[in-house]
């Protein structure tokens, strides 16, 4: 049964990948409604072959429409996810507003699908980097109990969105041709040819000393997996890649599980492909994992430093799976 | 008292550091000898102001030699290091050809001096990404006792080499350009715009799943601090840097250390600039460590998910201190 649906912040680099995945999958659409900020309005879209026109964002966007996917930054979601909600529609919600509202589920598909039924009209879609995290930490946990994840991120300058695109490369060719007058306007240093421990890169550190994306790691960890007493610390990093965030993550269990168990585990783990061949220089790669559907895994490897702890290389589309695929496999469970 | 001084890999991208610090810290030399394979012998080389000529390296290369600082890879180091002793010259070798010998130091003089007196012809300088994370370590260790280290790093191309600077820059322009040719060399896949989570890239995994690079962290830590009871676990990635690795280091020890004072000890330890200052969004970054001798500490951070857990991100150039410094710091010591 073909439902009306909106994107929010159609033209953003979420929007944009929204409607490629809508289209695969083929989502059943009635009517397709195409919403972003006043700048956006007016711009032509192409989708199933035809042309749909952006409208700009008000309170009353959202008439007849049943499922609304949200994905313009966390102030937009405050103030017309109540207005959707109003309208009738359910929200799945790509942006930081509801995600640790106790009310609101936030959801990973092939971890908490249990969630989505509780909704009071809004889903919320975790941060890019949790969400490749615990789609591979889930099924250790079912069986070993995880007691405590350390995680360093190698992040891709998509997750700031298409401007952060443009930045790094046109960065990157101003240095290779010589030049030192580059103009930044997003990111606070030098983003080519270098890494940045600072997401975002906008917002000020937390009194803790902490950086927003990282206590989203954590507290999102224990939220989606439902097991508050999971320890989680986190870095996150921004490295010059166009696509595809990287993680390397410690995990201690409290139960034995070895190596190959983990591989067995993960190599028929939903959303999971395993890729850990070393022998034939096998690993995943950000590259690699840009435009495809699945977290990628590898470099599972017993950590010796301690009783029963792993070390794992998780890579994944932080556009696709971090962002878009993930609110839309909601949407389809929702239906 | 000036000595005869001969560089073994002139002509590699550390040889060229050890001439430009040689300089720049008026090293005290007589003669300066400069050796490299036949391919690069006879190439000319400037070095305070004068003209020298690399000759090729044989086993006749050391006489009169008091110093010879090896940077030309461990086989290289493995043949010639005996001929340099058996001429009498005390060797500073690079490579990881001796690191582990029990009757060789393996020396960061701002960490363990003591065991310079000890050599019997040749000292071991440890493996860049080692050096720059036990500089900062020491100070902790010696009030509070580290009992484990997870680190994963974010090396920059220049420890592959020369070839791999030039082939990260070329293969950049190819994709900034559109091309899709690109033949490379050196790196098993793309390293523009990507990062590989595996270095050495040449050399196959070992049998427990990590590389060599991640098991010399382990063993040279345990080694240069002194203290094999140091749990310590790496993930070492290649990112599309020029110059400057990254760490992210999480510590736990055994007494209580915290943050305030983790700074106070940073701020006064030797060969350490701390760079912590988040409210003016400031941290160590690849680009500025990048031709300076310090090695950067700042995020420095309470890791809420162990009792006594501390985050640090650490930088510095892998190629000065992470090699050539290091390397002229012991022989200044030596002389």
């Amino acid at each position: 049964m073909a439902v009306n649906v909106a994107v929010v912040g159609a033209t953003g680099v979420v929007g944009e990948e929204f409607l490629r995945i809508l289209e695969e999958r083929d989502f059943p659409i009635k009517e397709l409604r195409l919403l972003a900020s006043k700048r956006s309005a007016g711009r032509k879209v192409p989708f199933r072959g035809e042309e749909y026109t952006v409208q700009e964002l008000t309170k009353h966007s959202f008439h007849g429409i049943k499922i609304a996917l949200f994905s313009a930054g966390a102030s937009i979601s405050k103030e017309y996810v109540p207005y959707a909600i109003e309208s009738g529609a359910v929200c799945v919600d790509n942006s930081s507003a509801f995600r640790m509202d106790d009310d609101v589920p936030l959801v990973v598909p092939e971890v908490n699908p249990q969630e989505i039924v509780r909704h009071r009209g809004v889903i919320a879609n975790p941060n890019c980097s949790t969400i490749q995290m615990v789609v591979v930490l889930k099924p250790i946990h079912d069986i070993a109990r995880i007691k405590r994840v350390i995680v360093s991120t190698y992040q891709a300058v998509s997750g700031a969105g298409l401007k952060a695109i443009d930045e790094l490369q046109k960065e990157t060719a101003s240095i290779l041709a010589g030049k030192s007058d580059f103009q930044r306007t997003l990111f606070p240093y030098q983003i080519a040819f270098n890494v940045l421990p600072q997401i975002p890169q906008s917002k000020a550190f937390l009194p803790n000393g902490y950086t927003s994306e990282e206590m989203k790691m954590v507290s999102e960890t224990k939220k989606i997996m439902g097991d508050p007493r999971i320890g989680v610390t986190a870095t996150t990093v921004r490295v010059p890649v166009i696509r595809g965030h990287s993680e390397s993550v410690n995990i201690e269990t409290e139960k034995k599980v070895d190596v190959q168990e983990v591989r067995n585990l993960l190599s028929r783990a939903p959303g999971v492909a395993l890729m850990d061949d070393p022998v034939n220089q096998l690993y995943p790669l950000p590259v690699y994992a840009a435009g495809r559907d699945d977290v990628f895994v590898g470099r599972i490897r017993e950590d010796e430093s301690i009783e029963y702890g792993i070390n794992l290389w998780i890579v994944s589309d932080n556009i696709r799976k971090g962002a878009a695929l993930n609110a839309i496999q909601i949407a389809e469970r929702l239906l």
